[in-house]
């Protein structure tokens, strides 16, 4: 997706020389065009697929799902993250998340009532890293014995092990821009 | 907003006898075509504002707010939330939060590249109660000099007391839905 990657190249910034911060379009501000386009292009890969739920995660998923989810004309489910997992009710699917960029483990949970075996669905988020989040979204599809149609990113790091992790898994995976690196000066390779 | 109080009445329901859920429209699954009427209501009455920014807080208020800058046309600022604002940069506005419902006080932050004095903004959230998330918006936006215009609530519960406060403050409400009071039972009244 080229106006993406052209976005990146001009916006993305590196924070603390490490993480590359895509505050100014896609996170902390969000620019609604962008995100409108890239909904569009999720429902031109998989808008044959027959999909009836857009799953992601809170927070910076909800937007990429939101604007998604209004080309598909179907709901979102946002699947909770908590580190009190004790305080939902037994109604809840639930699976493990390892953050690998706070060296934490939490729990991510959807209700029973809205993930079902009936279900066809699409998981979408916004960066693809190590997968943590991605690979506990697909445990709870998983669980809930719901058909799991793929994975829609905007951003995967190809130089990280999550997108080959899914793959592996059997997951199609979907990335409009994928990142092979980042140098030290902050200059973003692609890969094609 | 007719359609949004019959949603309300038929799927809102008493959590730990306490707390009206509203995961099943509006907070964990999320109804994409009301949140789009919701976006439609909110332009119909801030439409003529000349607001060029939608401040929210993550996470539940993103929908409310990617939907709604759909219709005005303009980008969505996300405030972010922490407990180590220590690890943010010099660059962002920073004020407090704090949450009834966990007691605890925490950080709420947003870039002051992404929020200036030329801002005219709408602030939107989904749920208004105690008002501690708004009051922290509604500080941000003065610490920075921009303009605040308003005010854009999905459900006030209009028996706590963040209604009022915000409107003591000078600050133009609008409230969706007005939840005037819920018993023990579950049973919903709305002001008119």
């Amino acid at each position: 997706m080229e106006c993406l990657k052209r976005r990146i190249l001009r916006e993305g910034r590196l924070q603390q020389g490490r993480f590359l911060s895509l505050d100014h379009f896609l996170t902390h501000r969000i620019d609604i065009d962008l995100m409108q386009q890239i909904g569009v292009e999720f429902h031109r890969r998989f808008g044959d697929c027959q999909i009836n739920k857009i799953l992601t995660i809170e927070s910076s998923g909800i937007s990429v799902a939101c604007l998604t989810a209004v080309q598909f004309g179907v709901p979102v489910l946002v699947a909770k993250k908590s580190r009190h997992p004790e305080n939902y009710p037994a109604d809840f699917f639930r699976s493990k998340v390892k953050s690998y960029r706070h060296d934490t483990v939490y729990d991510i949970l959807v209700s029973k009532r809205e993930l079902t075996r009936d279900d066809r669905v699409l998981i979408v988020d916004d960066v693809l890293a190590n997968g943590g989040a991605m690979s506990g979204l697909i445990d709870l599809v998983q669980i809930s014995g719901a058909t799991l149609v793929g994975a829609g990113i905007v951003i995967e790091k190809t130089f990280e092990p999550g997108g080959k992790l899914l793959r592996q898994r059997g997951v199609r995976v979907e990335s409009l821009a994928k990142i092979a690196g980042v140098d030290e000066k902050g200059k973003i390779t692609f890969e094609e």
